[in-house]
């Protein structure tokens, strides 16, 4: 009889930083399927369980959808209200951030609205100063004391608690969903700790954003739902469907874009992609955008994050900026990434490293000092790019729209007669002087952008990224709104401002700006430009975008393969196969194979013959995560393959469990007992973990032959047929060796 | 001297109704792309052929879209001149559509603006009658006659020079996406053939759409395309990367939706998928959209099939309807799909099949004889469903708009003061008319749809399936509005119809049922959602979409598991390996090998000692579609595969080219010469046709893992270690066995 079936815990699973056999796994799950379908018609009961195995994916993508839509909701609200409080409190309570104090007033009108007596910046609380320098460097004092509060209870939480809960999350949770294991990287303290830091990084006006955070929020909730679902939480293929799927509700609740949301995590993210899957994750991403909208956190009931309410057509040339926005972001893209990982090697190599918390705090400090006298870096990365998207309509009286009336006058709001002369769009001195601040906030955002990713708090880098290509994006808008106007009698720009008629939208180009540097950075294609078609609502705009994100993708490829994702798991030596690595020569399984001349020959087990003392000291003596069986040592003939972690979990259990077994038991492999004398000890059968199908390949196979089927397949190993010979996946490189098998 | 190298005109190709072997054409691909990046390096010329041959992809697409769009543009043109020219002629010019033809006249308000003196139906230019019965008798007549003509040419037409021409096309697309050769399907009179006759059986009237015809022109274009870039012509691998591109091309012309494209190639219709493909059918898709565009077929500068130009919010117990709508979906997806395949089978097995011009003819007759009388179903589908949608505002003078006013009078148009009335949404005589006539072209296009499907001239179902669902969506939603007005007092009802406040729009329910019966039958998911995204605008109407897309999905599936085109490629026997199919026992690879107990054993080739007559003499002697290759019939051990075609094409060519070579010439697969007499005749070296990378499994692999190799590698054969037998993937079915191998 044989006791080591698969209810022996531990069978089956995995060693941390280990690989998931995938082909073993979607057996596993294949089987439990077949069993249920087939007691299912034995009784109502087990037909009623069988609908509801059927269903529970779909309550736990529901549930799922809820957790993060109601955990972002209550992050964007959280960090609206501490970004507020870096700069004054609400008398009414001081849980209220500034939009909400300032709502119920009465004295307040739309251009006012953020002016109230109910707000109260820290000097005018504090010191009772209400106007003069002193307000200022009181309130610029208690603002980078805020931000250096936020910044530093963010990372000390981060290294007690849960170190896994730094950085943005999605290049190793790209890896995860590749079939890695990293324990803990998904648990719940680190949910916890993450979304806690989250909230204080953003607060503390550091250069990052809120989206791959999100991501990693999602994935955690995810896996953490996952474990009241036997059908998910034992095993890990469908585990990691599930977390496709929360990557989708993860960008879906950073934008309030579902279909960008799935798409993005087809595109990015996911490794085995089921089309199963796709349904599922829009569903959730749905649910999750819904949650996110009924919690409001906007106050106006809008689902996107960036609402864009123009309209204008843009003309044909204009096609010319677009693509020299394109380019711009191409190359702001492998700048980042090149700028970004020399950072970051020289945080692990040098005694850089070493000082985490000083590290944030100094890169605070600095933030906070040279962020708070210029208003664009001052304001938050989310509202500066929703001010740069913005049209200027007739009520507005920021600085970025002010433009000279026709009578003259350099007021900031343009009256309605001044509208329909030329004279309206020329730039007023406040549009210079909102012109060369943004070009320093430009400066700013791209040093920091690069300093501050990857330090020990979250941070992600689609808002970052956006802003940089938002605020290029206005200034080139802007110059070419104005060559248009003064040279308005040449041919090319007839008809592009004439009176009466839609000049240039500079807010247009601001949009263009944020795709095409997102999409240098991240090197994301459809996901962007769906993403950007769901924050403005329609067709008009894709071909600019487009445009754009196509320069910027070939640009930035052209200069660097590797997206930033990419590049940090390379930095990290994650075990990644990548889709697009491309192999010079036409390399032969033959030359990866291992062992290699001048190795020992590899260890095997054979079928029947050894004892538990000498495969105990087999597995003693090697580190190899597997072993192939054979025959016998004389007649290679390979049988199956078994792997480490089971063999040792098998023969813990059966010196613990099993009757009689000695270090002098034999082991066997086969499938009927061989005649043994009554004196012998008995036999320990480990037939049940033995792989009887491991894949083969021959020694001519084609390397990328072999890398298609590792990652089509989702192997861990192949063997060579004929003799005895392992290609192990941990990282299928002709470059580099392997790690310890 | 090795005189058989790739340069043998036809090594490489591929027999009619075979399957391809991917892998080998991929290695084909990346040997290529190696070739030419090594080159690269060495002048300029070169570099400039790399740059241009990686942009060749892109450049394909533009094509591709630029071509299908016009091509749609012109369908869509013919066909809706076509359509008018069955009820009367204009006078201005013939060559105008009725809405063309009373633009300029001066004399038309807008309610008015199908009315002028310039159209003349045929019985007012014919017989000079302009009233009476005798005007309805002849314009009936004439109705019938240039129905039966447009259907009878169209399927004349298709006998005659383009038999692949007939039904959607779709079902094939997918099996020759999945690696199977059909030729000609795709060919340049295939393509011509199809445009014709699919204007001709658009305008005849018969109940069936344009979507799954266009995808077929749309991989026309692509497939004559690719003549033209020697990086696809020569590789079925990466001619399939652009099928899936057209696809996506197809729908996204149809509906004017190029994200649903896209996502629909992805759910439906590809079998690879690689994500470069992704990017690229976007493009396309977006091309072909805004070529569509600019050709302006509908008259209006709109993007998109249906426009929706209402946002009315809905209630969250609305759900309930639209619930049933998906149900109702669901029903009807069952029903057509099995009433649709018995209607097909009987076509093919009984005389029914042999008429097929009688058959379209009398189809024909019998469509137009009952269309003619009833509103609904005279006016084309499109105009149908565009009118269903169709939200009543208040200069609406249709049927469908019949509410009685306050005053109580029963005039058709609603004026202003009624409005506010509660009363002024109480159905009027005209909406009762409208609701029996509905009712009856409900059960007419059910009924017309099930026969006209699988005809022997161009048909498609989108648009037929989504005029079911709209009708009855639009039923439902007047009796839940007039239900709602007329119980207003109660609770349940409360807050919705009171005055003032926005009502039920039954132009919702009609979409949320086109929505549900589209995806009963063809079971989308994602990509309906999308599309009906698309079509609307916003997310409004996602979670009632959504809630009777799913509740649509699942009800179908409890009563079949395949969607129509599932079920069409399973009734012609194509070659397609379905992702779903499960198997209900545990069945292991050993259960379906060739050769079974009883047959002979398996045909091989000796690397070395057969002569060229042997072969022959096996060739012909066995219908096999390859042979493994052995050391000896000693030592049977595998050295590799080799494909039937190219050894009989490498041996003519042998016979032909190489001197010396006779019936007693050896062959030899192995790499170097053995020692040979000199005066034995010159070898046949066929190493280069030789697989020497075949796949293997054990007897022990079970049926699913060999599937899902087959599925995920795109193999034909795979062979079982140590003993020489095969797997041949024509149709890896337990039930069935294979075909010729």
């Amino acid at each position: 009889m044989d006791l080591l079936d698969d209810t022996v815990p531990g069978i089956g699973t995995y060693e941390d930083f280990n690989t998931i056999d995938w082909v073993r796994e979607k057996s596993k799950d294949r089987d439990r399927h077949r069993e249920i379908a087939n007691k299912s018609k034995q009784s109502t009961v087990a037909l009623l369980f069988s609908i509801s195995d059927a269903f529970s994916g779909w309550l736990l993508m529901l549930l799922i959808g809820l957790m993060s839509g109601a955990l972002a909701g209550g992050i964007d609200i959280a960090a609206h209200w501490m970004t507020d409080l870096k700069e004054g409190v609400c008398l009414n309570g001081f849980w209220f951030n500034h939009e909400h104090c300032c709502w119920a007033s009465n004295e307040t009108t739309f251009q006012e609205r953020d002016k109230c007596p109910q707000w109260k910046s820290w000097a005018e609380l504090m010191v009772g100063v209400s106007e003069g320098p002193g307000l200022y460097v009181v309130n610029y004092f208690m603002y980078v004391c805020w931000a250096l509060l936020f910044a530093f209870l963010a990372v000390i939480l981060v290294r007690a608690f849960a170190p896994y809960a730094c950085g943005s999350g999605i290049p190793e949770i790209k890896t995860i969903l590749s079939g890695f294991i990293i324990r803990g990287y998904l648990g719940k303290w680190t949910l916890i700790i993450k979304t806690i830091t989250l909230v204080l990084a953003v607060s503390s006006g550091l250069s990052l954003g809120k989206e791959g955070p999100l991501v990693h929020v999602a994935c955690c909730c995810a896996n953490i739902l996952c474990h009241f679902f036997t059908k998910y939480r034992r095993n890990e293929a469908k585990k990691r469907e599930v977390l496709s799927a929360a990557s989708a509700v993860g960008v879906s609740v950073a934008f309030g874009a579902p279909i960008g949301g799935v798409l993005f995590s087809l595109e990015e993210v996911s490794y085995y992609f089921p089309l199963k899957t796709l349904w599922r994750s829009f569903f959730a991403a749905l649910v999750a955008a819904f949650t996110l909208r009924s919690i409001n956190p906007f106050g106006n009931s809008r689902l996107v994050l960036f609402y864009v309410e123009f309209h204008t057509p843009w003309h044909l040339l204009e096609l010319i900026p677009f693509v020299l926005l394109g380019i711009f972001g191409g190359l702001w893209g492998a700048f980042f990434i090149r700028a970004n990982i020399a950072w970051c090697r020289l945080r692990k190599n040098t005694s850089l490293g070493h000082y985490p918390v000083l590290e944030v705090v100094v890169v605070t400090l600095l933030t906070a000092l040279l962020a708070f006298p210029i208003e664009y870096t001052k304001m938050s990365s989310s509202e500066l790019i929703s001010e740069l998207f913005n049209d200027c309509g007739l009520l507005d009286s920021s600085k970025l729209c002010g433009y000279t009336s026709n009578s003259g006058s350099t007021s900031g709001s343009v009256n309605a007669t001044a509208a329909n002369g030329l004279g309206a769009r020329l730039a007023g001195p406040g549009l210079y002087t909102a012109m060369w601040q943004l070009a320093l906030a430009l400066v700013l955002k791209m040093v920091f952008t690069v300093v501050t990713f990857g330090m020990k708090v979250p941070s992600g880098l689609f808002i970052p990224s956006m802003a940089v290509g938002a605020i290029a994006g206005r200034l080139l808008g802007v110059c070419m709104e104005q060559l248009a106007i003064r040279h308005h009698e040449r041919d090319i720009f007839r008809g592009w401002c004439s009176p009466g008629a839609d000049c240039i939208t500079p807010g247009l180009y601001a949009m263009v700006g944020a795709a095409a540097c997102l999409g240098g950075v991240t090197r994301m294609t459809v996901s962007l430009v769906v993403i950007m078609f769901e924050l403005t609502g329609g067709l008009e705009y894709i071909v600019p975008l487009m445009a754009a994100a196509m320069t910027s993708k070939w640009v930035a490829d052209a200069l660097g393969r590797e997206s930033i994702y990419e590049a940090h798991i390379r930095l990290n030596g994650y075990p990644f196969l990548e889709a697009k690595e491309e192999f010079r020569h036409k390399t032969l399984a033959t030359d990866v194979m291992r062992p290699r001349r001048g190795d020992p020959p590899v260890s095997v087990l054979t079928e029947s013959g050894m004892t538990v003392e000498e495969v105990e000291r087999l597995i003693a003596d090697t580190t190899y995560s597997g072993f192939p069986v054979v025959i016998s040592q004389q007649s290679p003939r390979l049988v199956g393959f078994v792997l480490r972690r089971d063999l040792v979990i098998s023969l813990e259990n059966a010196r613990r469990h099993q009757e009689g077994v000695v270090s002098m038991s034999p082991i066997l492999f086969t499938e009927c007992d061989p005649p043994m004398s009554p004196s012998a000890p008995p036999a320990v059968k480990l037939r049940s973990i033995l792989d009887l199908s491991p894949f083969t390949v021959t020694v001519h196979t084609a390397m990328e032959i072999v890398v298609d089927i590792f990652r089509k397949l989702g192997l861990r190993q192949c063997l060579k047929s004929h003799l005895i010979e392992l290609i192990i996946k941990k990282k299928v490189n002709i470059e580099e060796h392997y790690w310890n098998l």
